[in-house]
């Protein structure tokens, strides 16, 4: 591997960012590769699409801009159409299943889809379908390893919250690996 | 202005994340300008010098990559000395003049001290330190208006805690208008 660019995507209020950010911290801190963190704002962004890209790679990364990425994760229906169409020929595209409604037939792409919104919803807390997303991707894709993504979730997310956390991480895991079949 | 490059950093758990995404989301939504910012990692990271790139432009951001920066604050001495050589010439530098000493004489830019962190543990929370800093960096920098960076604060950090974080910013934005004399 040398350089993995992966995009997360949504709209304000979904944790994006925080998950961009956990992203990052697992692939440098406990997977020990070099990582950045990127995110764009506009004028526009207030309520709008928020996107969070992430660059995973062996050696430094100096230049953080997303050039193709090999993962787009959409979480509702704006970043699916604003995004899905960068991915590379054979990427990742995961999506919540129940936000977004897919444009066209065949997709290019390795497509997969979760409820991340509904299972947090079930598990009595809507604020957590980016951990649940964030566990559907480490079961879907080896960029970063499951357990540094645990161990960043667990010290990232807000005191207290850590035990839910990591259980939807573990619901978004289990159902990527049943995706996996 | 058409590009504004700001480096916030200082060491893992002062918020200098938090601080980096309230600036450009301040930028962004409430003084209608564009902005990104990136946070590197790496495997050193941990426990080590921690930095928020934040670059504030009249138009949509396409490199993210800080060159020159205007404005670099430094939280920590490792910070210091590793990003305030890269300032410009003439280019803003703001330390926490506690934890930082400098290493040489004549400094090539405007320098300006505060003691955030002793005065966020007086206020009894030591971690509203990077808020207090932001807060001084709106006296002594007008990239990003003061209103604006109220507005981001109050609506980016914990829920019960945005008073708090409010008073902060104004000690900050006092002690930044007081150096100004």
């Amino acid at each position: 591997m040398n350089r993995i660019e992966i995009r997360l995507s949504g709209f304000g209020g979904q944790g994006i960012i925080l998950a961009g950010y956990i992203l990052g911290k697992a692939a440098a801190l406990y997977d020990h590769k070099h990582a950045t963190m990127t995110q764009n704002y506009g004028p526009e962004s207030r309520g709008g699409a928020c996107s969070a890209q992430v660059i995973v790679a062996d050696t430094p990364v100096s230049y953080p801009h997303l050039t193709a990425p090999q993962v787009v994760v959409a979480m509702s229906q704006e970043a699916y159409t604003k995004y899905a169409g960068e991915l590379t020929e054979g990427g990742l595209l995961i999506i919540d299943e129940d936000l977004v409604r897919l444009n066209n037939g065949a997709p290019r792409q390795r497509l997969y889809g979760i409820p991340s919104t509904r299972i947090a919803e079930e598990m009595g807390r809507k604020m957590i379908a980016n951990i649940v997303m964030l566990g559907c991707l480490a079961a879907l894709d080896d960029t970063v390893s499951p357990d540094a993504l645990r161990q960043a979730v667990r010290d990232s997310v807000p005191k207290g919250t850590e035990e839910l956390n990591l259980k939807a991480f573990e619901r978004g895991y289990t159902h990527g690996q049943k995706l996996l079949g």
